[in-house]
């Protein structure tokens, strides 16, 4: 990228996407897939899937998300190979959304805003994922530390799995916990230019929505493809919100390994398909 | 601990609070801490912090409790550091309740049920705790770990930080949030004698509630001591509940080291304190 250091992440991400493109590669190394490719279910076998995955594809698109709990299944030896992986991908020229879903008090948010956001740790990223259930304000160390290293953060708010509803659509007085979610982000991203830098997590195929999921700020819509979003949904389902869109997908993608050139063109159908979104 | 491999959880806590008691030791080795302890923010330091707490306390407490962040900063080195802290407790006879709060779906989850309850990863410990903000049902694949293993789960419920109330105090058709979370783990536990393994994480300060805590499962209460609880104001908060509570206390604890008997005394303190809890 060619963003200095220091620039916000809503600004980099606008780079990004401008030169690249939106779709975001989930490298999910799962065991299934493991065995789609031919591998063992080990350490060594983790780090040749997630590497071959990240030469192919941090070259060529704007976003990559790897999934922290395929590479904490293996200790610490998956974490080194995450290491490898955020620090290459970024090397290539990729943002790096940790997906980690992090989500603390106090002292330990802080810690998580160490471990992901601050730029001297191991698995310093682009952005990471956040979860709300300790309130909004819980996360407040990470946004400050977003503030601090231009890094991104993306809160869960309204997904599509059938059990989110039971919490995500309760009532608050203001609405319903999603919304109060959202209504936190877009605070957060006020005055912010091209787009700020506190994303929402939200599903590709939650239906008609009420809430308002624009934010300004960019949106992670994870389960794009592989759980049957198509482009003109999100076009529908977000509105004006599609144009800070991110789809994601990881098993459309990676099933097409391990033949680099497979996967990289794979990336970049994907990338191609959503690439007029909000336009 | 003298419970066979594959005895429920539940069961096994039962044995170690008889056994040891019910006071649970957070190892958090937060930069702060390693400060007052004349230490750097460095992993050399985490680890020496980690497992002289470790060696301190594990062999006569029954439940500790490392916080997965503080470990995390130092990237695949930390984590590392937490597989020491983890089987070495466990050989020293105390549980390991690891805190790191997950959550996901579908295969996401189950990575981390992999992560923290398979007792062939690196990382297996005895309970985890998880983040319901993705619908309690997103959390099956590491209850279904747990009856598989014998392992627990503790998911937040309702804590005491001041910005929690806004999700978890949000209204459902059948009440709370935190309410539906309590229902989720009471149907869980259902018949389970002594005690469920299905665990509910709620503030040792939340004042008065009228949330039914009693899962037939155990509570684990952080916060405890530092943050203003003591016994009483759980008797009083918990009613019939606090006969499975896990008063969890770090700093606490911690800052009276590194002197080891000065640390394990702090520990025996703590525990002593909380012997006759729901007696």
């Amino acid at each position: 990228m060619t963003s200095p250091a220091g620039t916000p992440f809503g600004a980099r991400l606008a780079t990004a996407i401008e030169q690249r493109g939106r779709f975001c590669v989930g490298i999910d190394p799962h065991a299934a897939l493991l065995r789609e490719w031919g591998l063992d279910d080990d350490v060594a076998s983790l780090e040749r899937f997630a590497l071959t995955v990240v030469e192919a594809v941090a070259p060529v698109v704007g976003v990559v998300k790897p999934q922290s709990a395929f590479y904490e299944r293996f200790g610490s030896r998956g974490v080194a190979v995450l290491e490898r992986v955020v620090a290459e991908s970024r090397a290539a020229g990729a943002l790096v959304l940790m997906d980690a879903k992090r989500g603390d008090i106090g002292s330990t948010s802080e810690a998580y805003a160490d471990a992901y956001l601050d730029p001297t740790s191991p698995l310093a990223s682009d952005a990471v994922t956040a979860s709300p259930y300790l309130g909004f304000g819980s996360l407040d160390p990470m946004l400050e530390a977003c503030r601090r290293h231009g890094g991104g953060l993306f809160v869960l708010a309204l997904t599509s799995n059938e059990e989110g509803p039971e919490v995500q659509h309760a009532r608050t007085p203001h609405g319903t916990v999603a919304g109060t979610v959202l209504a936190h982000l877009r605070r957060a991203n006020a005055d912010a230019t091209p787009v700020g830098s506190f994303g929402a997590v939200v599903g590709a195929t939650i239906g008609r929505t009420d809430e308002d999921l624009d934010v300004n700020g960019p949106l992670l819509v994870p389960g794009y493809g592989a759980q049957g979003g198509t482009a003109e949904d999100l076009e529908r389902i977000l509105g004006a919100a599609a144009r800070w869109a991110l789809p994601s997908s990881s098993r459309e993608v990676l099933r097409a390994g391990p033949d680099p050139a497979a996967l990289r063109d794979a990336a970049l159908r994907g990338n191609d398909a959503v690439r007029g979104l909000g336009a």
